[in-house]
């Protein structure tokens, strides 16, 4: 009998997605839409590396296209590991490196390997709309950590440990936090570490904006509980080249074995070319010049955008981000659904965001805006317009 | 409680990533190696294409670099669906096909989507190796459908009628197939889609070698039976990037649908590069040029090692392969443990080999012989080894 998995229930068309369905509508019609919705990088990668990578396809031979370990290339997770001591002092040699096809690869792999039907399984809310679909998917059931804007959406310790027990297998943190901009404190970190340690569960630790940092320093958990310790990251923020698909895994030996199988039999491989691309990346002059001029681009980008924000929009609540790419601002004295809220702004006022409801469940009147992929200019414009559709509700 | 899924135990290094870590180790040991064990193509993809996607890395804007759709960029679906109708009259539209990360996340997505736990999944035994452990995975019981050496592999539509059934959720078919090259009869294909009708069960047809056929024709199952009809395909082999990662699935809107989203939980989006590269490739004056050129390239080594396996192996029985990459001979005149045997060869002969214990719980005397790795002079000195190894038994 033909017919479905029920299990694919759990997959849903992703926010972003919607979005970007809508936009593309939208361009169809010849409307301009200012997009705050994405995390889409707006600096290209350096282009020392792209003409490295141009000469490369002059050569007549198969090096360049053909398949790859699974675990990738060594030559890039060497590069991996020495941009891991670089950026954070960390000793994580290439064996304990798994490199996947992108952020996205990395989640579905690393909980793929982990989450056993009916594990608990804690993230903070709010947090990136990627990872509950994913652990319903596995079979998780998911226990939402709260977290305050009035506490900078630190998670509280103590709340922590009302949630976690015998059949907790994962926490899930992500820092700089997606959508709010959020770096864990050091000590908050210490403590989820040492409960990890006395509860004996996994830390899973999504560094996919480490190195965008406006204030602060990022946490390493692997410093503090490296058998505890998988981190998830991605190549899609820097060097900014999302749509080639490459990110890796760090974690305990077993972990990436075991995280390389599920890569192999989900994609065989990491994306060659990608992987050649990022090996000459990491290990170029420009690998360090590159990252602090977009740390400057970014950072100029989120002040226009912050005091755009307490122009037109007074009355709006927000932490500021230290890291990521976006502002998570609560409109609750503006409005109620922010989902409603979104489509109105995007059909009528041609200013794409994305809801709150998707990262939270209690933050639904909030709108997660993008501070990188549009020029000043327009990300001013764009939040004057947030101001005022907010003024006609 | 950290540890892991129980269901990632259905994930084993796959055996030519075994053979891969063996090869490793006598390269490191500065040991040459012949390499009859990989699908990799030894042609690579047309200049013309490459110099196109080279002046692309030269443009500074993050147009190459963003996320695209995840179904992929409609350029290469038209273009796609363009080819399909040149190559076998077919009318696919681009919203019938979805782009994947490669033909890998072809299988696990189409699987994923289509697989419940408990579901009968026919597979034919020899078959690609690929299948079986991402059928259990899902929690599918696997039917084998015996193929004969006698019968040139052609499954027999008799014995398929004793194996399907109401619980039959899928028949898988590979063709041209790896490891035997046979393409199906077209006969024979015609009554799998009578069954699938009166079943309704699903056709899996794995059309990864379509464009490598030495004699005969491919059949289209899209064409019998368009709604029952799953298509699994790859760039890896035509255009020869399979470090790239990419592939597709085409059938019905409905499936196609549901692919995606398991795409967009596994990698977000296709690699956008590949996707480039492909869109070009396929709409260039190149494409038809390249595969009859790659074609006559690979029918020219296959005849040299067909008449090597006739002159150094007298007693191998073998069905010449009409299409696809592989020779697969049958050695149970010499041997009974083809996994032990392709063992000592690699290690003593310098030649790597898949044995048939991978593609079949029947043919364990065999070995997969891949025919386009290497030149046509090491591909008979391969062989006339495995001749020698054989005395040597």
């Amino acid at each position: 009998m033909r017919g479905f998995s029920s299990r694919v229930a759990a997959f849903r068309e992703s926010p972003t997605r919607k979005i970007d369905e809508l936009r593309e509508r939208l361009r169809r019609e010849n409307r301009d839409v200012i997009l705050l919705s994405t995390g889409q990088p707006s600096v290209p990668p350096p282009r020392e590396v792209r003409e490295a990578l141009g000469e490369l396809l002059k050569v007549d031979s198969m090096d360049l296209y053909g398949y790859t370990p699974s675990q990738g290339i060594y030559e890039l997770r060497a590069a991996i590991s020495e941009d891991l001591k670089k950026l954070g002092g960390l000793d994580v040699p290439p064996d304990q490196i798994v490199v996947t096809a992108g952020g996205q690869a990395a989640m579905f792999s690393t909980l793929a390997t982990v989450v056993e039907q009916g594990d608990e399984v804690v993230v903070t809310d709010p947090t990136y709309f990627g990872y509950r679909p994913l652990l319903e998917y596995f079979g998780a059931v998911v226990k939402p950590l709260r977290t305050r804007i009035e506490e900078g959406f630190q998670p509280d310790p103590e709340r922590l440990k009302t949630l976690v027990g015998r059949k907790t297998k994962a926490v899930v943190l992500v820092s700089p936090d997606n959508p709010t901009g959020r770096i864990l404190n050091r000590e908050v970190a210490k403590a989820v570490a040492d409960l990890a340690q006395d509860y004996d569960f996994w830390i899973i630790t999504d560094e996919a904006y480490k190195t965008l940092i406006y204030e602060g320093e990022h946490v390493y958990f692997y410093k503090l509980a490296p058998e505890h310790t998988i981190s998830i990251n991605t190549f899609s923020k820097d060097p900014a080249i999302p749509g080639w698909r490459l990110g890796y895994v760090y974690g305990p030996k077993d972990v990436v074995q075991k995280v390389k199988l599920a890569n192999e039999e989900m994609v065989y491989c990491p994306p060659s070319f990608a992987q050649r691309m990022v090996a000459i990346y990491l290990r170029s002059e420009a690998r360090t010049r590159y990252i602090r001029e977009v740390v400057e681009v970014y950072r100029h980008k989120r002040d226009v955008a912050l005091a755009a924000v307490k122009r037109y929009i007074p009355e709006a609540k927000f932490v500021p981000p230290s890291g990521s790419m976006f502002i998570f601002v609560d409109l609750s004295r503006y409005i109620v659904d922010g989902e409603e809220f979104a489509k109105v702004l995007l059909e009528k006022h041609g200013v794409a965001t994305v809801p709150g409801s998707y990262f939270s469940e209690v933050y639904k009147a909030a709108l997660r805006i993008s501070f990188v992929t549009e020029t000043t200019e327009r990300i001013e414009e764009g939040i004057r317009r947030i101001g005022e559709a907010l003024s006609a509700t």
